[in-house]
Parts: structure tokens; C-alpha cells; sequence
């Protein structure tokens, strides 16, 4: 690539600084400017990173030397954020999920069709050497026919959320765990298997002092006619898995998410095993399965979602995860809250009609 | 135990004589007689484990050295022995699923109640030595308090059964797998926690030549206000496995279930894994989690539960799985296939009524 993409920070809370601490690895990326409302969050944060910084996100829209902005203010911020970039002919990248409502996440859609400015969502997981190699191996046909995907994404986030925090407000975190888990499974599963069709989902509040959910379980068909398990729950010691079924193998990944900021090295903390027959006749007691630890590539998964903004600003390539990709991420976790709260099993469709 | 209780094999199939490979073992069990229409299987049977032989069902319950019966026909034709069974004061202990209709399940109570027989329904699964120690973790309180237990059960089945078997059929196997292996994690997670209240699933017939379901997957809502998945599945490599959230450690169970009819060290061929915080902090990156082998008790399933059967005969004990427990089961597994074929949560209610 010919010159680093120069981008300012918009947001400058502890996720501004993962992404930053990924981003400024990378020689394709280069940070020029941030802002923040909070005085001592940006002079933090210029500090740390040797950029400069601005008064107002309006100063730093206006800057001729900034190319496109990495957003990471509250999810119901982005629109806003967004819609003003996009009017000043930045491209942008924003931290998943892209909004939390569908109406936000149109106006994204809207803001930088319009503009004709790059957009692209960070849903980092699906870069994560493992997903990679899970989608090869099915793609390859390597495991046969894959019938069911099984993801969990949990931590103890909900034992300790105070009474008044945002991710107790079923309005800021719809479904709780399922917003802030879940979307991340959701963006992995459609990854993997496809649009989903429809979704049933049962979540409550347990275990925990605010109003909103802590624990959700979900059913996902999809119009490949596949189907999928989520488990979202913030009331238990952390597991991030993924386990598939094909006819000829399943395979079961486990990420240590307690590494999930360190970027760099994320992949060195998961497993992924491959389960097949070693010896299999028509006997049902007579059979043999191997497991089989299948190596897991090493990828960035942070440094590389902000190099692929990067080069599709420089036309070098398309963002994987787009506006319309983001959307329908936000419509299946829509609908799954939706199916909760009303008791019955509910088409994605009818969330994007 | 004063003397060995004196049971007759009913049905001489394969089952049949798994079972009677480990009640064999047990001085606390007799086998004196067999039946099948099949004179060649009562040869067999009789010679392999040098028991009496008799030629009608009637013979056999004429018979006064028969104190119970071990039943192992077609599960459509439990209720039609057993009733015979208890009109002739035999005591019976019949394979899971206990019927597959309600019908059948409430003939089987009404009788085995009007004649006063002891009867016992064998969910073996529930006495595997890590099923016993995940319900007495969960009971000590040492994995805190459970949310989500995710309990699945699959193999290859579906994709070798022929077209007019009869686990094709939808009505003598409904929802396939649901059924056939279902029926296994129904019964474990009504054992971990409580009656369930509702379901929701979805399944489908999937890389097999028949018209039945080979795939499903269910969520399940207990009346503790707790959830479940459950995943059953023929159409890939065998998985028996059960994860349990707690708010204090997570539990990881997996079962090879290539030796599960070598009932004596099926427990050798099964892991549990606790996973707890090493190190917790409130900040959100400075955390670690620590993955521990759990030592799994060593119980010969299928012995134990004859055994159990003959202690009830004696009046020494009481049946863990009776009646009740069983057509529970067979209702939580007929609200899945309802859900299934008409796309809504079912309340187990609607069918008990």
C-alpha cells in the first residue's frame, strides 16, 4: 500500500484504547487526531498515542488530514456520530454493534450510501484465526454437512451490574447479554451458515439486582434451511465456543476470552478440535471417534478489521462487514428480543419489512 | 440383600441383551426365563445366559418363580406387556422411553397402580457417574447458582437409516432423534432441574432419505424459572455432552458414547471439567479463569438401575425413575415435537391436560 490511511479516534473510552493500542501496530493506519468530550480522556489518550486532538467533533471533522474516523462513543450515539462524519466526507469505522435500533442503523445505511464514504463495522470476532479456519474447513467440504452450529459467548458481567448502569436498561441493552454478547455470535453465525430465517428465544433476569436480562437462550433457523443454538449469559465464569456438525466430522472451538483485548495473541489462547470416525461399521456397538486438534491460524483479529478499512478506503478491497451486513446482525438480535418478550417464535423478515 | 429378585427378559433384542450382560453380574438379580416370538432368539438368549425359556407371553406370567419382568419390546408395545405383566402380579422394569404417546404412558400408571407392581423405568443415563457428581456439585452449592444447563446428544443414524425403518416413521419415532436420543438429556434435565414448563424447537428431516425429523434442536424452560438447550441430532459424529452455568464455575461434561452398552466402564470414557475465576479484579482485561479435571465416579448404569429395581421389589428402596418421572419425560418430548410442527412455544401443560 502506498500511504497509511490517516484516521482520528471519535470516543475515547477503554475500547478507543484497545483498538488503538492494535491499530498503531499497523503501518497502513495512521492515528492523527481524537476527541472526546471528557479534557482528561483526550489529553490521555493524545498522550499515550503522540496524536494530536480536537475540541469538538465538529473541529475535527473540519480537519483536512483526517481520512475517515474510528468510532467507539455508546452504541445509540452512532448514528448521530455517523451521519456527521459521513456529511463531512469522512469514512468510518464503528465498534459493533452498529446501532441498536433498526432506525439507527438505516440512517447509517442512508448517511454513507449518500456521502459514498467507506463504512465498516467492527465485528472483529469472525476474523479470529479460528472462525477462519472453521469456515474453510466447511467451505473445503471437509467435515461433510453441516446440519447445526452451537455458539456460546458468556461472562459475570450481570452479578455485578449496578442498579442505574446502561447495561441494566432493557431500552440501552435490549436483552442485556444478547446486545453486547450475543451480536457477536450472531455476526459469526451468519458468517458461517447464511441470513437467518427465524429465531425463538427465552431470557430473564437472574441472578442479578437490575431489571433487564442477564440470561438468554436462542433457537436460529436460517434460509440455507441450517440451524443454530445461542447461548448469550452474563451470570457465569466466561466461555466463548463454537461447535459444528457436519456429517462427516464436528469440530468444537474454545476461546480463553481473557485475552480477547490482547489482539495480538488472542488466537495462542483457543482450541479447535476436529471429531470424526476412525473406524466406523454397521454394528452400532461397534464403532471407533477420534479427536483431533486441528491447528488454528494466527490472525490480529483487532489490527485486522482497521487494515481492511484501510485498504477499502484506498479501493484496495470491499469491506467484509458492511452497513447492510451490520443491519441484519442488529435485526436477528432484534427479533430474538422480540420473541422473548412476546412468548413466540418470530421472522426476521417481519423486523425488516 | 436377603435373596436375588427373579426377573424374565420380555422382547430379545439387541437391547435386551446388553442389559442382561449387566444385571448378570449382579447377585442381586435372577434371571430364570426369557420370552420373544422369535425362536430363535429365545435359543440364543437362553443358552448365552443359561435361563429357562418360554413359548407365549402368558407362559411366562403363569409362571411362579417370575417376580418381575425386564421389558425391551418396541416402545409402542410397553403398555400392552406391562398391563399384562401387572394383571399377573409381576413387577416391571421396561427401557426408556417408558411409551411415546401419553395414551400408553397413563395405561402403564393406571395399571402398575390398580395391581400394586413395582415399576421402574430405565434412564440409565442419570446414574452415570458424571451425571451424579454434576447434581451433587450443583446441590453443594459449590458451582453457585445455575442458569443454562446445554445438554446434546447425536450420531450418524439419520444418514444410514433405510427408507420403511422404522425410525423414519413420524408417528413410531417422533421427531426422530428427539425421541430416540432426546429422551436421554429430557429425563438428566428434569433429574438437574425440576419439571420443565415450555419448549420451543425446531426440526427437520436433513441429509437422509427419510420423511422424519433428523435434526432438532430445543430450548426448554423450567418451572424453577432455569433454561436448557437441547440439541439432538443424526447426521454426524457421536456427541454426548452436558454444560452447566453456574454463577461461580462452569461445568463441562463429555461422554464417549462408543462405550456406553459396556456399562462397567462407561464412566472410564467420560471427562468433567469445572472452570472457575483464578483471579478476579472489577476491571473487565484483569481476570483469569482456570479449567479443572473433576474426578468422575465410577457406576455401572445399566447394573445399577436392575439392582435399583430389585431393592424396590424387596421394599428396600424407592424407584427413582417410576412412572410419573417417566411420562413426564414423554411429555416434555411430544411439547418439543408439537413445537416443532407448529412453529410456537408449548407449554408442557397443554399435553398433560
Amino acid at each position: 500500500m502506498s500511504r497509511p490511511v490517516r484516521v482520528a479516534a471519535v470516543g475515547l473510552g477503554r475500547w478507543a484504547n484497545v483498538l488503538a493500542d492494535a491499530y498503531t501496530r499497523s503501518s497502513e493506519v495512521e492515528l492523527v487526531s481524537c476527541f472526546s468530550r471528557s479534557q482528561g480522556k483526550r489529553d490521555a489518550f493524545a498522550d499515550r498515542y503522540g496524536c494530536a486532538q480536537d475540541g469538538s467533533l465538529e473541529a475535527l471533522l473540519a480537519r483536512d488530514d483526517v481520512e475517515g474516523v474510528v468510532v467507539t462513543v455508546p452504541n445509540d450515539h452512532h448514528a448521530d456520530v455517523i451521519e456527521q462524519a459521513a456529511a463531512a466526507g469522512k469514512h468510518a469505522f464503528v465498534e459493533k454493534p452498529i446501532a441498536v435500533s433498526l432506525v439507527d442503523a438505516r440512517r447509517i445505511e442512508r448517511a454513507v450510501a449518500a456521502a459514498d464514504v467507506v463504512f465498516s463495522c467492527g465485528h472483529s470476532a469472525r476474523r479470529l484465526g479460528g472462525l477462519r479456519k472453521i469456515k474453510a474447513l466447511m467451505d473445503s467440504g471437509e467435515i461433510g454437512d453441516v446440519s447445526v452450529i452451537e455458539a456460546v459467548f458468556a461472562n459475570e458481567r450481570g452479578l455485578q451490574i449496578e442498579p442505574g448502569n446502561w447495561r441494566g436498561d432493557p431500552e440501552k441493552a435490549p436483552g442485556g447479554p444478547l446486545t453486547q454478547l450475543g451480536i457477536h455470535q450472531i455476526d459469526n453465525l451468519q458468517y458461517l451458515l447464511g441470513p437467518v430465517r427465524r429465531v425463538a428465544t427465552f431470557g430473564k433476569p437472574m441472578y442479578t439486582r437490575v431489571e433487564n436480562d442477564t440470561v438468554n437462550v436462542t433457537l436460529l433457523e436460517f434460509e440455507s434451511g441450517q440451524m443454530a443454538y445461542l447461548g448469550t449469559n452474563w451470570a457465569c465464569p466466561g466461555v466463548f465456543s463454537i461447535n459444528v456438525y457436519g456429517t462427516t466430522a464436528d469440530l468444537f472451538y474454545q476461546l480463553d476470552f481473557s485475552w480477547w483485548s490482547n489482539s495480538d495473541v488472542t488466537d495462542e489462547h483457543s482450541t479447535l478440535t476436529k471429531r470424526a470416525f476412525a473406524r466406523a461399521t454397521d454394528d452400532p456397538d461397534d464403532f471407533e471417534l477420534t479427536d483431533v486438534a486441528v491447528e488454528v491460524p494466527r490472525v490480529d483479529h483487532l489490527r485486522d478489521e482497521v487494515e481492511e478499512f484501510a485498504r477499502t478506503v484506498r479501493g484496495e478491497t470491499a469491506a467484509e462487514v458492511d452497513a447492510q451486513v451490520a443491519t441484519r446482525n442488529v435485526a436477528v438480535m432484534l427479533a430474538a428480543v422480540r420473541s422473548s418478550r412476546e412468548g413466540r417464535m418470530v421472522d426476521v423478515a417481519e423486523l425488516l419489512s
